[in-house]
């Protein structure tokens, strides 16, 4: 098990009705706050008038930026540094899913910096400071609630990258399941497919005596797996919603990673395919995954193994390990399959000419690797896009 | 699920040489500091000279209180109280286990409040600020680490008596598995009943649709099940004590309960074996938490049905739930006697002859119920420690 420091400082307040605390628990970080959302749906749904009726009660002015799109755009992210800076703003409130809280971050960072925001992501800067930001969230999957990162995308070339730091932690997160009943299918498979692979990430380490952790990421990969049927075919099950909302938080808060060293290859791989053709980050990764076990088990064929019997629930064939892996991944593809997600480009009616640009792009022309349990470079990286065909 | 708020604010520094970090850890929160301990273990190993020479190092002064014994005095948490104002103390470092943590957070509650400080745990007042408390920590037990609990004894009738506020969370746990390499077999036991008490507390509920939790649960006690013999078998088995110390502190930071409701009443019942016969808490542990098992079970045996298959692997009777029930607990005691624990009241010497004042004790004449999942008055209390024998 490797060293490592664990601090989580997010305050989650978890349950029915919880959005109505919102200017209670945002009146702590000052009297003005930019209201940071995307689309129209928060409006329709009332939630967006119940926040600002529970925003004004506790005293607070509002200034509003609305606009955030799946893959968030560093433009957006741009104009609300300066609105945020002119309005002389204290605190972000995101109202909305991991696109609306990443784009948040990236404002509450940029804030501060003298610089282009993009140098964080560009990996030219390190953030010392952000501002306040707290989150109303109503898409469980990019853990982005309780996560200290945030994932933005350049329109200037489409790249879309990650960044890392400790102060974009968000200090409060609201988490009512309710409001996530109205969630549709499909949008709600691809925020469960996003939180397995936050656990699959962290899972697939090559760190030896990390049983406890193993324990803990196998416990979240079959919670989720038990509950997400229930939500399709219910979207108003309570406690299902509850089970998975919660489960995507601690799937992304680093606990599950602690002591281990993580792999991340996959989501990088997936970033070049959405930020070509713009499908889900959830659905990028339930093609993706799948290939990149298909294309490593090999490495270290026991924890394939591990994770087929324990995740799964395969019947181990002690005398044929790559059987009983194989018959996991299947397993994995046929739990995607069920919930509505695609498994292969095709699926999702991507093209597969552009493999090769990906693989180029995702490795920066073969000048790094990708990945930790198996570092991947373009060749291997190309080798995994055509496995997803 | 329940409504829930989770917020945890300590932050775990963990692994090989993490105490020598306590100097620069413990100077953000002030200038003098307390070095609350217990006996001459942590002077002999040499730890006690190492975390005076990191908190030197980083141009803290300090104070000494040593002394702590094993269910924690209230007498020395007034000295420790009296000595903090006399000196003006900043900040208090315990260097122990549970006990020297559970004295520090007493003290450090005990300093801003007039009155006396066994009002808190006497359920008179409520504790609204504390001093700032670190820990560097020596024995994975009883998660006080990253707990906001304390347990203390009034030698005065010797109340044995918890205390539960946000403000008493540590600041920072240093925690180095390391350091448990020389705790004796039995310590080391002791401290893993403690540690899936708390988890046991915690599963046995009764509330619906906590599917996630009940998996996090589960994957704890199976990992400590499995790590434990290892540990035991192996004192300097460095990724096994990792293990076990990690889990530890998830056991009791309040985690594994949110959405929960919890049950309490093994500790509750077991506090009165341990405040007469100062026997160690974990020991008392194992032979109250199968009694209370086979006591409650029949209230929601299909917890138990699922406790049983799920943590012990007990082969399911599908047609036989009580059989099952009565496997798993057979198995957790198996369990407790393989690391070499008590399982009944005579394995531990203690005689029978009080059995009905501690049942008094423990539920002050019948005045209330212990426990959540199925109340207990005093004759149910009895009746457990019946079956103790």
């Amino acid at each position: 098990m490797l060293n490592f420091t664990f601090s989580n400082t997010t305050k989650i307040v978890f349950g029915k009705g919880v959005e109505e605390k919102v200017g209670k628990e945002a009146a702590v970080y000052g009297r003005k706050v930019l209201l940071h959302y995307g689309g129209g749906h928060i409006v329709r749904s009332g939630l967006k008038a119940r926040v600002e009726a529970s925003l004004r009660e506790a005293g607070l002015e509002i200034v509003e930026l609305g606009g955030v799109q799946p893959n968030p755009r560093l433009s957006l992210v741009q104009e609300g540094i300066e609105l945020v800076r002119r309005e002389k703003v204290d605190f972000i409130l995101a109202v909305g899913g991991g696109s609306v809280i990443d784009s948040a971050k990236a404002i509450a960072i940029g804030v501060p910096y003298e610089g282009n925001v993009w140098d964080f992501y560009a990996g030219k800067a390190d953030a010392e400071e952000s501002m306040p930001v707290g989150v109303v969230l109503t898409i469980p999957a990019a853990g982005s609630e309780a996560s200290p990162s945030s994932v933005i995308t350049n329109e200037d070339g489409w790249l879309k990258r990650g960044y890392t730091a400790l102060v974009m932690r968000p200090k409060f997160a609201l988490m009512n399941p309710e409001l996530t009943f109205s969630l549709p299918p499909y949008q709600t498979a691809c925020g469960v497919s996003d939180m397995m692979a936050h656990i699959m990430e962290r899972y697939f380490t090559n760190e030896p005596e990390v049983g406890f952790s193993d324990h803990l990421c196998e416990a979240a990969l079959r919670s989720i797996i038990q509950e997400a049927p229930k939500v399709i075919a219910e979207p108003e099950n309570y406690g299902a919603r509850a089970n998975i909302m919660w489960a995507g938080t601690i799937a992304h808060n680093d606990l599950l990673g602690m002591g281990r060293s993580e792999d991340w290859s996959s989501h990088n791989i997936e970033h070049e395919l959405s930020a070509i053709y713009d499908i889900a980050h959830g659905a990028g990764l339930s093609i993706v995954f799948p290939a990149w076990m298909k294309y490593v088990y090999k490495h270290n064929i026991n924890r394939f193994v591990q994770f087929s019997v324990r995740v799964f629930g395969v019947e181990q064939d002690f005398f044929n390990p790559e059987q009983t892996v194989l018959e996991g991944i299947r397993r994995l593809e046929e739990f995607y399959r069920r919930i509505g997600l695609p498994v292969r480009l095709q699926d999702a009616e991507i093209p597969a000419d552009r493999l090769e640009e990906m693989a180029a792009k995702a490795t920066a022309n073969d000048t790094f690797k990708l990945g930790a349990f198996l570092p991947l470079g373009q060749k291997d990286v190309l080798a995994i896009y055509e496995l997803c065909r």
